[in-house]
């Protein structure tokens, strides 16, 4: 099941789509089930991770919100899209900025997803708009 | 990037990983975005699809918040994990049902979304609690 | 700024408003911020609450969700609309459950809220369908 | 029940609380139901409201992930809460902009309120940081 198939089918698309933003919004979503798992297997290391922990429960809110923002193709609403993959962007790369400071193998995992994200996010910045 | 290696990295979950319940958090996800993106096409069509937008939005709500949920694994909610995802089949195939009373290819492919995403959370619940 | 007078003002109310609905999702929204709130406390904490963090978090999911849910009233989908009321009353329990075998201030407010919002959903599931 | 009362009680706030920090929250989480039942109110209007839909959807999405945000007091992530703030600004902005330029009551009265949450993370940005 491909979330970029799916939003071609939109009736206003044709030959607008962006593929990055589809990628983005997909990637978006995964990065909010990362942050949300770290923040949880944080919450269960005997360490203080407190920081990693509200920075991951922040990221998680945001992108999940970027991720629906992005999918939407009825009408325009570029500002609003472009602030919203910013913001998301400044999220992903603190919450991967914090958690390469641990040595927890989820933590560094999660890592790497958040840095993917706001690359699939600065490519899709590109596209809108 | 895969979410049922990043759980398997819990402190907590050890020979307790359920492959299952991490597989329906990942695709409750992407269901999510399907839902949301259907309801966005359905809007822009020229027929009235009131009621496929609505039941897409709910699913889209409720997907979300079950893999947020089913993805935990500090402590245990059981009650509260079976009861979500037992909402999540009933919004799933409550919204798949509406979407194939429809040519529109979106609302195909959200349908089949939602009907897999509905058979991912059955298996999930059978190795919960 | 009242959601009860805003949805009264849905073109398909009329005179099947429900105000306890409206009420349930004006105070499921507040009950996630309490939940949110109390999970980011309890972090804070310096004694063990991890199952306290991770209740509190799965209930502001579904509040969330079952909000949103609630609030739509074009067309009908009364057995989803059903089973995310019960699922939230079940969460809300489950975390005013715990909550309430603590000391802190917040973990009391918070217990309270979730009480009053199982209430809600419970009062309102009587005028559905 | 007060989230301005809950946040107060984060063991680490103390004389650094920011009531206008909450009250955005709380605000936004109105605003963000306030949008969503706006969105399924012009879905059941008989004319063209699909700019208007897109755009309470994703001002919903965007108010409940900046309430979320807001809440939070375990450490500190001030530029992205800061980023978030500015963008549920826009996302108000942008929907109230749209949502006055239709007679519906329902449309008005959405506008109002995002123009108040708008006004409400201007304030709240002013004690970030």
């Amino acid at each position: 099941m491909s979330i970029e198939k799916m939003i071609r089918l939109h009736p206003d698309v044709g030959n607008d789509f962006s593929e990055a933003i589809a990628t983005a919004a997909r990637h978006a979503m995964l990065c909010s089930l990362f942050c949300t798992s770290c923040a949880d297997a944080c919450t269960a290391e005997p360490m203080d991770m407190r920081l990693c922990i509200r920075m991951c429960h922040d990221c998680a809110d945001i992108c999940t919100a970027t991720a629906h923002v992005a999918v939407r193709r009825t009408g325009q609403n570029v500002v609003v899209l472009r602030a919203q993959l910013e913001t998301c962007i400044q999220a992903c790369e603190a919450c991967a900025a914090e958690c390469e400071k641990h040595d927890h193998e989820h933590c560094r995992l999660c890592a790497t997803m958040c840095r993917e994200c706001a690359d699939d996010c600065r490519t899709a910045l590109v596209t809108v708009g």
